[in-house]
Formats: structure tokens, sequence, C-alpha cells
């Protein structure tokens, strides 16, 4: 059973501000002539800058002190359990490759999960200055000058009216790769390459679904937080969980989730 | 033989003003709820908005004052010609999938060609914030802030080095599709879905290569003229002029640009 009396207002703040440490620590780096990607894998391509790495333990730092009875899970430097039963799980550059090529769609995902599922998720987007927030009280846009609006998810019901994003084919196996074709040659139109930001426009309502394989934890409880808290569905590609990483169906209405999904399911 | 006497300090100051009166125009519906897109094309999708024809519009109306005597070929309102012999060639909204998507990657593109070439290319992001130009005196990039920086290509030189964007497979044939396969096999990585913008990343170093298929002149003659004055090279397929659309090749360097063209020429 969750725990109900978690402060919400409270945990809305710590993101904020661990939002704001991971800004002022990976900004300076982007598009800097000395970004240095690292090799994190043989043969593959899985950059990791600084940035990355010092942003992570900017958040860290924050937690151990605003939040010290609290586990975290991060991408960079993985897993430490805490008292509360609650976890920061934090990818402090989700899109490292869109990073490195100077694209404006990495972004910054923290969430705050318990055994259940995530209560709390933000997208923040470094870049263009805006931050993509959900938890029980809703979700909420925050622009560059601190303007706000509520986030809602568009109210598409038929795949043949949805926009489509995904990180395919730079992700997936080729089953899963021929999964989301079939999705794609039934939705309105299919755009690629946006990263986390596609989890924020879904959120905004000028998306209808994302679809996405390979995740890891830290990749998609940030996005389940927001998308949720905007009225959105989230779940595995056999409708379970998805807040475990692996393969993810995001849809704007419930509607659009199930005839989609139909067509994921049972991927081998 | 090419006029040299044009005053490109005037040319730039008149592509900021058409640039500046579209931006304009455009934001208040960018991400707007009303946004409607029409179809332009039967059974395909090519959605034309109210922006992208009051921007064209704005724009011409400036061009009547200030550059009576040129030429003017636009996306939405098709060509006029004049007695100067330059032309300004318009797509107020390039990317306009990516418009009604919400996705930071549309631009106005802005070119002065004449019989010989592009003279005067311009990228503008508003969204962003961001404006990239190239002419006779190289090329600039200006932020949000008003902060400018020389844009020059990268020193890439490898193909196997070098960072890949594209908007296949959304656009071109299977042929097309294949070849640009090819390439994108022999790449450091490949990035999908960033319109203009990825150009925009080509000529400030950010990225290495850029192919499509299936453009516009309009579509490709403001980049043609960033990309070239930062330093890069711009031809078609097979390494003749691209500034009549079709399949286009950009590259920041002559090497980078002769190894990934080896793999695109004499596709059918």
């Amino acid at each position: 059973m969750r725990d109900t009396n978690i402060d919400m207002t409270e945990i809305a703040a710590v993101a904020a501000e661990l939002a704001d440490a991971a800004r002022a620590v990976i900004l300076p780096h982007f598009r800097s002539a000395t970004l240095a990607a690292e090799n994190k894998q043989d043969g593959g391509f899985d950059p990791v800058t600084e940035a990355d790495r010092a942003a992570e333990r900017a958040m860290r730092d924050i937690l151990a002190t605003r939040r010290p009875q609290d586990g975290i899970l991060g991408e960079e430097y993985g897993a430490s359990t805490g008292s509360s039963g609650l976890t920061w799980v934090l990818d402090p550059i989700d899109g490292t490759r869109a990073f490195i090529c100077g694209t404006p769609t990495w972004g910054v995902l923290i969430a705050l999960s318990d055994a259940g599922g995530v209560r709390f998720g933000m997208i923040d987007q470094p870049f263009t200055g805006e931050r993509f927030s959900g938890g029980t009280g809703g979700a909420t846009w925050i622009g560059r000058e601190g303007e706000t609006r509520t986030l809602a998810t568009s109210g598409i019901k038929a795949l043949s009216d949805a926009r489509l994003m995904t990180t395919f084919p730079e992700v997936g196996t080729l089953a899963e790769g021929r999964a989301f074709a079939k999705v794609a040659s039934q939705a309105k139109l299919t755009r690629y390459g946006m990263d986390c930001y596609a989890y924020a426009l879904l959120a905004a309502g000028h998306v209808d679904l994302v679809i996405e394989a390979g995740l890891n934890p830290y990749d998609i409880q940030g996005p389940i937080g927001v998308i949720e808290a905007a009225g959105g569905v989230v779940t595995d590609w056999n409708g379970g969980a998805a807040h475990h990483g692996g393969r993810a169906i995001a849809a704007a209405t419930p509607e659009l989730h199930a005839e989609a999904l139909a067509l994921l399911r049972d991927v081998a």
C-alpha cells in the first residue's frame, strides 16, 4: 500500500533544486568545444560526459542534506538504499547522443518512486529553459520566463489520428523494430530522434503516442510521473508496469493506448 | 559571372528584418491549442498552417518596400521575377511536421540567390531564439540574448568519425533510403528528425554530415548559404550544385564530403 503521507510540496521543491543544480553544472558543457565523450561500452557508442557525472554528484549532494532518509538510483553512480521506502531516480543527461550533437532534445530526468511505482516525475530541459513536472496535484509546464501552464494530454483516441514519436530506428531489436513499424504504418505521422523531449510533448498534448525500447528505469520514471499526472497512460508492451524499464508505450488516452498496444503485444 | 557589387551589409539587414517579422507572426501559433493543419496534398501529410502563409506574406510585404527590384521564390506563394538578377528564397516554416508536433527543430529559411547560386543564407530558430546566417563575410550565430559566435564546421575528415543527421526514414525513395543506410552504417552515429536545425548544427560544428532527399529549392538554399560560409561543402548526390533541391549532402570538410559522396553516387 502506498504511503499517502508524503509531503508532495516538499518533494516538488527538492526536485526543482536538483534540476536547478543539474542545469548549472551541465549547460556550460553543452555545445562546448572541449566536450569530451568517453566510451562506456566496448564497441557501442554510449558517451558519458563529465557533465553527466558532475550533475549527478551535484544532485546527490543536495539529497544527502535534504532527503537523507531516501534511497537513490542514478545512471552514473548506481543505487543506494534509504529508510523511507522512497527512492530518487536520476538521469542527469538523458539523451547523451543528442547532447554531443548539440540538439536541444536531451534533458534531466528526476523521479521519486516507492515500491508501487512513480509518485512524482520531472523532465527538465535546460537549453530551452522548460521544466515539465507531475505528481498528485497534476502536471505543470514552467517556461524560460517563469510562466506556467497546466499540462494535459491530447484527447486523441484513434491511432489513425495519432502523432507518434520514437527513438527507433536507433534503439530496439529487429523484432521490436518490426512491431514498432506496424504501429507507425497506421499512425497519422511518425517523428524520430526527440529523446526524452518526446514524453514532455506528449504530456503537453502536442503528440499523442511515444514508443520506445531498451530503456533503463531512470530513462522512463521521470516521464511516467509527468505523463500520468497529465492524464496519459504509460505501460510496457504487454500492458504491465513500465517503471522497471525495457519497452514502453505512452499514450494520450486509454483508447489510443489499447489500439497501439494490440500491435505491440507478444513481441519476442 | 557573379555581380560583386551587392551590398552584403544591406542584404544581411533585410534578411534580419524578414526573420524578425516571420518570428512575430509564427511564434503565437506554435504549440497553440487552435493550431489548424490543413492538407496540401491528397493522401500525403503536408500540413500548412495559417502561420506559414501569414509569415510569407509579412516577408513579401517587407521585400516590396525594401527590395522591389529583387525576385521572390516562396514556398507558399510561388515565384515572382525582379530586375536585379537576385532572388529571395523563402521558406517561412521549414519543418511543418515538427511544428505541429511542438518540436523546436523547425525554422525560417531565407536565402538570396543569383543565377550562379546562393549568395547569402539564414536559418532562423524562433523558439530557441537562435539565428544562424552566412554570406561573404563568414557565418555567425546570434543567441537569444544577442550574444554572437562565429560559425565554423568541424574538422572531421573520416566518415567513421562523423556524426550524421537526416530526415530519413521520413523522406526519400527506397533506393535513396538504401544509399543513405550505407553511409549511416559507416558513420560514428546517426540521428534523425532534426529538420533544418541539422544544417545549423553542421555549420556550428556539432555534427559533421547531413544527408537529405526530396528537397525543394527553398528547403536548401538558406542552409547552403550558412554552411558554405562556415567552411562546409554542400552538393547534390552527384557532386553537382544542390540549390535546385532534390538530394543533398552537406559535409564539414571536403574529405568527408568525398568519402560519403562515393556511397551516394549513381542512385537511380
